[in-house]
């Protein structure tokens, strides 16, 4: 195993000489506003920050840290939920904040090339403008980075209809750890041309480049949307339902899931004149519909509540002014951080087959009474894609650190017996690396620590992240 | 690099062992038939053919062959056009034929789990009466298997809307060329668990494991779609107006590109009392639409004919009935056939960002100027993916196989320039490996191969295929 160097003088030194010294944070206090993230409560601090703006500058910081032998972390906006951006091993962390140029966007060819420090919203509105459509939408999409969401393969409300980050990416420029600067692909929306370094990089947590450019594609933007909150009696129910709409024929750009308490917590944080949770009411699905004809997304909104009502779907709220539609998706968008607001919680980013969506979330309550831990799920549930929150409320810190280990075992083992795995959108970063055994045989890890050798053969780029290696 | 052995009485007893007499080719008539796919004139005859049926005998077969360092390549179909199937180390060819089952149609979760050897059009098909949809729809879907369309990454027509295979890949089962069994993912449709081994094995040639199994990810079938042929006097002007229907906010399901020369010759191949070339025109596109309301589709077609005709184009034929449709699918579909009976040639499959189609083709043209040689082009405009059919006729073998690749380099050139690559859906496989170096660097070489490295040491499996190591 490589034994890295720590970070010395000469190095800051050589570091200010390629950024400048306002590029280079030595300080605690800047240094301690790149120790954490969006999850849970990790904390690294690094030796230095480091915040270069050009592919060459990042190229040379990376010879030179290649050289060195030191310890290299590659950060977006900090909102990652899986801890992939903390500088776990100290060392240099690269933050990508000053790559936020949106280099063209090519309406021609329906594509956007683009920095990776851009935040996805503004990418997002940026093309709309032009009436173009980049869809995936993590619910971070305010603050996060396009180049974070590029390293999780990020998903959002709207995968369930368009996909995910995967599914737009086109081509990546890439600075390897050895300096050298890459291409993955071309700008093309067919290619069969050696191996696909594109789909390789994106989804690898920046353990094999650092992505300095993006290609992305890019869809004419739907004309319209019509959305309708839609409460059900029984969790298990609304999960049902979801599986049904697609198999009536029917494709929501959205269909979002939240059980009982992730609305109740929501509205406790923010508020809302539209939405009430009834007595009774233990989940709804948040169901929305686009498209470039209102009069057949109607029809469509009208099939899918006949739908719904066969699964004992309650009173349905449809949205009927692009306020409230504002109203229901913050609600949606902000369950994450009421949750937090609320506890020390874990979250588990749990992912099956649509229609197993029912059994994963009996077997989570199921697993959660064994154990004695309470959870709250919501998620993006037309994907098949569920966030299990584990509430540590007034659970021991034993248990919380002890035993609940074997909990979120279970769940991920079940996860697996259903066809699904680990992580749907968050990565595998630092805190669920210990799970990967669960769906990953001894083959396929030698196989990705082999691609990673590959890469980066004296293991210096976000070492630790997926496994350990 | 490794030495090869070449296949022996013993190792030919082991196989019988294995597979039974009736699944082990040595006799030159049977291996003939093995020698050859659909490109060019290409002809390699294996030492041994083996038709395995199941993942575990492959598997012992892989492992065996790894021992004794036998070359193997592994086979689908034989409609490749980039000689990817080709045992050009003579040793084991590995005929997937037999593995032909749909394993389970998943009504449920919009899914179908498949082995290799099942022909494309019979897994359309079958999905088909569930009222399922499986795009990706190659010219060869008649013949062409499954696996291989998995190998090259394959697209087909309806790319331009639904996208290529790779889009609807969401696991695997491989065997690697060790012996070992894997499965690349889970049967999700999102993922954020580790390396996408998926998309790696996509368009891969069968360099890195023989897939053995393949779960698909389905749509609901669309419920109607509308059809018309568009002649343009000028076949700039027909690329031009491709780009422009998606910028005005159209997705056609098809859009097909054919040269007059393309059309021409087909209709000597096929009877049609429905198209004729009329004077003056040179070039058609075939646009197809598709659904679920056919009054939104009209519309559609309408708003299309419009932006057509804003580039010259000529009196459109719209297909009103089932058999016209069929009738304008099958001369489009046949034109690579009618261009191969019709002289020698060569097919570049050159795909370009879709805008870029008008420049390609007069570039491809006055290439053929200079190098005194004339080319028929067609192909999926929608995507920029132009297949340029370098025709023999009665040019001189000394320029057939001398200067016309200083041609071909040419208009590989132009193409990389234009932020394309060499291959949109065939393949590199045995005949685009020379023009690697013009799309890919020493770097990018280095990666794929380590990559291929890491999963086959020995080298042993379809050697020489996207390139030499």
């Amino acid at each position: 195993m490589t034994t890295f160097n720590t970070v010395n003088e000469q190095h800051v030194k050589r570091f200010i000489d390629i950024l400048g010294e306002a590029n280079v944070y030595v300080d605690d206090e800047n240094r301690a506003r790149y120790a954490h993230d969006e999850t849970e409560d990790l904390h690294f601090l690094p030796e230095v920050v480091l915040k270069p703006s050009t592919t060459a500058d990042l190229s040379v910081i990376m010879q030179y840290c290649n050289e060195q032998v030191l310890p290299v972390t590659p950060r977006g906006g900090g909102t990652g939920l899986s801890g992939g951006a903390l500088a776990q091993f100290g060392g240099v962390l690269i933050s990508m904040e000053r790559f936020k140029n949106i280099i063209h966007i090519d309406e021609r060819n329906l594509q956007v090339t683009v920095e990776p420090g851009v935040i996805t919203e503004e990418l997002q509105n940026a093309v709309k403008e032009k009436g173009l459509f980049y869809p995936p939408d993590p619910s971070s999409r305010g603050s996060c980075f396009i180049g974070g969401n590029i390293a999780e393969n990020s998903g959002g409300p709207k995968a369930v209809k368009y996909g995910v980050v995967k599914d737009y990416v086109l081509n990546l420029e890439v600075v390897l750890p050895n300096g050298n600067v890459i291409w993955t692909g071309a700008n093309v929306l067919k290619n069969a041309s050696g191996y696909n370094l594109t789909q390789l990089i994106v989804g690898s947590e920046g353990t094999l480049g650092i992505v300095t450019k993006i290609v992305l594609k890019l869809l004419p933007l739907p004309k319209h949307d019509l959305l309708m909150l839609v409460p059900f009696n029984s969790a298990e129910k609304a999960c049902e339902a979801v599986s049904a709409i697609f198999r009536a024929g029917y494709t929501p750009s959205a269909m979002e899931f939240m059980e009982r308490d992730a609305l109740e917590w929501v509205l406790r944080f923010v508020d809302s004149s539209l939405v009430k949770v009834e007595d009774g009411v233990q989940a709804h699905l948040l169901i929305e519909v686009d498209g470039n004809h209102v009069d057949v997304l109607m029809q469509e909104m009208e099939a899918i509540a006949e739908v719904v009502l066969q699964y004992e779907a309650g009173e349905i709220l449809f949205a009927d002014s692009y306020q409230q539609k504002e109203e229901l998706w913050k609600l949606r968008r902000r369950v994450a951080e009421a949750v937090k607001s609320n506890s020390v919680y874990k979250e588990e980013d749990t992912v099956v087959p649509r229609a197993e969506l029912p059994a994963l979330l009996k077997g989570v309550k199921e697993i959660g009474k064994k154990y004695g831990f309470h959870s709250v799920c919501y998620g993006h549930a037309g994907d098949g894609n569920l966030h299990v929150n584990i509430i540590k409320g007034d659970l021991s810190d034993e248990l919380w650190n002890g035993t609940l280990k074997d909990g979120i075992r279970e769940i991920f083992t079940l996860v697996k017996k259903l066809g699904g795995t680990i992580s749907g959108e968050h990565g595998i970063g630092l805190v669920q690396k210990e799970f990967m055994s669960i769906v990953f045989d001894a083959q396929q890890m030698e196989l990705m620590k082999l691609i990673k050798q590959a890469f980066d053969p004296n293991n210096i780029l976000n070492r630790g992240k997926i496994f350990d290696c």
